[in-house]
Parts: structure tokens; C-alpha cells; sequence
């Protein structure tokens, strides 16, 4: 995903199917208020904003496979498939 | 649009029309609750304001095609066309 | 506009009549949800106070052209011609 | 007033009457959503607190005529008149 | 009031009775939204606490009597007197 | 209470019960809005986090006496008894 | 709990079954508004991030038994078992 780049502490994200999530032995509750998602890492932005005006390069990296809550983000398609732009800080943890 | 200067951190943005976007393989769902929106930077403001009173240089240049969620910004007609100014906060992503 | 100083981060601002915005090619929606105002600054303050106590000069100058967001700044009436107070900050962009 | 000393960024100010500002040219409308109101100050604080405990002097000087929002400061009565305390940054303008 | 210890930037009170307040030319105003209230300090915390970790010194002495707004604190009743714990910012003056 | 250590700026705390409380002479009126509690300090947490990542540490004491507002902290249950955790800012002040 | 890894300054939590926990002598009452639940940490996050950029690590450690409140964290459900992830500001305090 060469062609959008998200901006400062953004990330862009596509999630993995439920099927897929189920084979991998985790699996999210129907029932629960806050159901998390999964999804791998498509793009980073350039940095977290600091006060002083810096940039914090992210920790989440391309690639990272990664849990978030499902209010976090905004939701694009591109070329049919659908993505989620959202903040480093809606990631909830890395799975590896 | 050499004739107005955005403040600060704001940006001045046109968007893309519909047509224009689904060409370029970008589709954003009618569904999707934040609808984002696909626009070009016409002006960039002299820069964001830090807590010393120091400017920082916006990140997004006056060319770039910006991904921005439907919320953000005031819209502005000049000369027949519509604009949009807004914080380079609101930018969610840059598309190259 | 001698007689009147803004304090700190505010400005005084005399709104430009419809008839002449709408000549010079800047027309602002009617339907717009949060419609900007066109307005000439008359005075501006003394600087925005910093965090550490010291003042930050105001960017914006007297006799700009501003373009601001209805809802900001506080009405006053002076030898019978309409002003506004506002912030700085609500200046969404300057017009030259 | 030398018996009240507002605290830190607080002043007192007594209001000034109707009829005298209509003199001075100032008239507030009475539509306005927040009328502004004319004092003059009888009183500051000893200083703002900054974040490092120390004290910024107030802008705001005793005699000092301004210019305030109507919902900005407490009430008090000090035989027989009519005052009220505020916060400086309630202040919108200096009269001079 | 040796036996009570406010905390940080936390002051105890003594509410002066109203009949001693309109002698002393004091009269708060019936009708007012926020009626300010008179009282004595009793005993002050240690020091407010700033972002440091460092303590500033309170303003506000012993003895001092204070004009506060009638939110401002939480009752307590000891040996039959009832007193007032607030913080130092909810005094609006000194009376002197 | 050895094995119960709170976390940070957190302080666990028992309540004093109502007969001890007025032999001691110290009445909480009924009415109050905000009726304050006595306590014992039986844990403190170990520091409130500062804004650098350092630890300050708290000012209340494991045997303190502290009067807090009511809505304070999370009841917890052990080996029978009561228990109160909460932030240190809750404690209004320390008797002694 | 090798294959999540929370991001920054949060931690992976396995609940303690309400037997277990009555034997150690716990015991946390239904009525309470807000029910602490006690859990043991599986895997803390990389560090929290200061204003400054840098990580302040963590202080609560892999296999530290803790007490929470209720409406802390997001569920997750790994291999058959319910986790919950929450920031180490929801920990209340650390049990020995």
C-alpha cells in the first residue's frame, strides 16, 4: 500500500477475517461491549507529534499483526478492499 | 489560491469530486459512519503553534491529495468553487 | 480604533457588509452549517500568554483581512457601527 | 477599595451605569446573545499562577476601564454598591 | 485548630455568622446566582502541588479573612462548629 | 496489611465507625451534600507518577487519620473488613 | 502468554475465578457500585510514553496478582480463556 501514507500518529490497518482469526486459536466474544478486531498493519504515519514539535517515531510497525478496539478508526475502501485509519494509541497489543 | 492564507495550523483544501475518485480505484462506503473525504491542499497555513510560542511547519504542502473525515472544517465559496479549511490535524492520510 | 485594546490573544473586528464580499468574489454559503464572516482587524491585543507567563505576539495584524467562524467572538456596539471580540485562534484564514 | 485584595488572577471591578456610557459613544446592543458590560477596575490580584509556582503580574491595572463578557464573575456588595470579581482573562478590552 | 491538617492546596474555614458581616459593611446580595460567603481560615495545607512534584507555599495565612463562592468546599462539623475544606483557588479575595 | 500494596498515588484506607468518631468530637453533619468520612491509612502507593516518569512520594502516612469526600474510592473486602482505595487527592485533610 | 505483547502502558490480565479467591480471604461485595476483581498479569506493554517521548517502564510486573476496577480493560478471549487488556492506571493496587 505504497500510495497513502497516514499522517503523524495515524495507522492504516485491514482486518483479518473472522474464519482466519478462529483458525489461529483467538477468538472474540459476541457478547462483549467492546469487541476487539484484528488486523495487520498496511502503512504508518511519519510520528507522533511531541509538545516541543518533534516527531516520535511510531512502535507499531507494517506488518504488525495487531488488536484494537472496534470503535477505533475510520473506515476507507480502496481498489474493494476495506481499510481502518486510526491512531498508534487505539492499538490495544501486537500479537506475534 | 494565492489570495487567502490559512492560520496557523490550518489547511485550505478542494475536494474531488465522486467521479474523479472512484476512477482513481479509492471507493469510500456510503455506510461508513465518518465518511471520509478525498480533497487537494490549496493553502497551507504559516505553521502550528507549540506551547513556547514556536511555530512548527505544517507536514502537508500546499499539492497533496488529502484523505480527511467528513466532520472536519468550515466550508468556504470563492469564486464559484467550494473549499474547505481545517486543522492539519483532521488530515487522516496523504495519497501519492 | 485608538480607544479600545483587546486583551492578551483577542482582536477587534469590524465585519465587512455582504454586498461588498459577494464583489469581490468570496461568497459564503447560505446553507453552510457553521457560515464564516469576512471582517477587517481593527485593533489587535497586547500578545497570548504563554505557559511560562510571557507574551507570544499575535500574528495577525491590524487592518487584516480575516475570515472567521460565525459563532466566534462577542458583540460590541461602538459610536454606532457593529464590532466583534474574538481570539485570535478563531481566525480561520487571512485574506490578501 | 484598599480592604479586598482579589487572589491571584482575580480583580474587582464596579460596574459603570448605562447612562454614563451611552456618553462615552459605547453602546452594548441589547440583543446580543452576550452583552458585554463596562467597569472599572478597583482592584487586582496578587498574580497569576504560573505551572512553576511563580506569579505572572496582572495586565490589568487599578482605574483601568474594561470591558467584560456578563456571565464573568461573582457578585459582591460593599456598602451599598455593587461589585463584582473576575477572573483578568473574563476581561475582553481595555477603554482608553 | 491544631488538630486538623488540610491537604496540599486545601484550606479549612470559619464561616462568619451574617449578622457580624453586615456590621463589618459586607452585605452579600439575596439574589445573587453565586452567593460569595465570608469566613476566616482556620488552618492551610502544606503547599499546592506543582507538575514537578514540588510544593508551592499557599497565599492564604491563617487567620486571613476570605470571600469564597457558596459551592466551593465540603462541610465538616467539629465540637459543635461548623467549618469548610476547600481548596485555595475557590477563594475569591482577602478582606482586610 | 502487608499483602495489599496500592498502585501509584493510590492510598487503601480503614473507616473509623460512628460511635468512635463522636467520642472523638468530630460530627459529620448528616445533611452535608458531601458528607466526609474518617479513616486510618493502613497503604500507601509508592509515589504519584510525575509528569517526567518520576515518583513523588505520597504525603500521607501508613497510620494517618484522614477525613475524605464520601464518593472517594472503591470498596474492597478483606478478611471481613472494609476497606477504602483511593487517590490520595481524595484525602481533604490529615487529623491529628 | 508469549504471542501478545500490549502496546505502551498496557497490561494483559487473566481473572481469578470467584472460589479461588474467597479462599485467600478476598472477598468483594456484590452491593459495591464499583466491584474490584482480582487478576494476575500475563504480559505488560513496552513502557508508558512521556510527553516527551520517551517510556517510563512499567510498573507492574509479569505474574503480579492484581485488584481492578469493573469497568476497566477490553475482553479478549484467547485458546478457551478470557483476558482483559487495560491501561496500568486501572491497577488499584498489587496483592502479595
Amino acid at each position: 500500500m505504497k500510495n497513502i501514507k497516514p499522517l503523524h500518529d495515524r495507522i492504516m490497518v485491514e482486518r483479518v477475517e473472522q474464519e482466519e482469526r478462529t483458525k489461529g486459536g483467538l477468538f472474540l466474544p459476541e457478547s462483549a461491549q467492546e469487541k476487539p478486531i484484528i488486523g495487520v498493519v498496511i502503512a504508518v504515519g511519519n510520528g507522533a507529534l511531541l509538545e516541543d514539535g518533534k516527531l516520535r517515531p511510531l512502535y507499531v510497525k507494517e506488518g504488525d499483526k495487531v488488536l484494537f478496539a472496534k470503535w477505533g478508526g475510520t473506515e476507507v475502501k480502496l481498489d474493494g478492499k476495506d481499510y481502518l485509519i486510526m491512531k498508534e494509541s487505539d492499538v490495544l497489543a501486537i500479537i506475534s
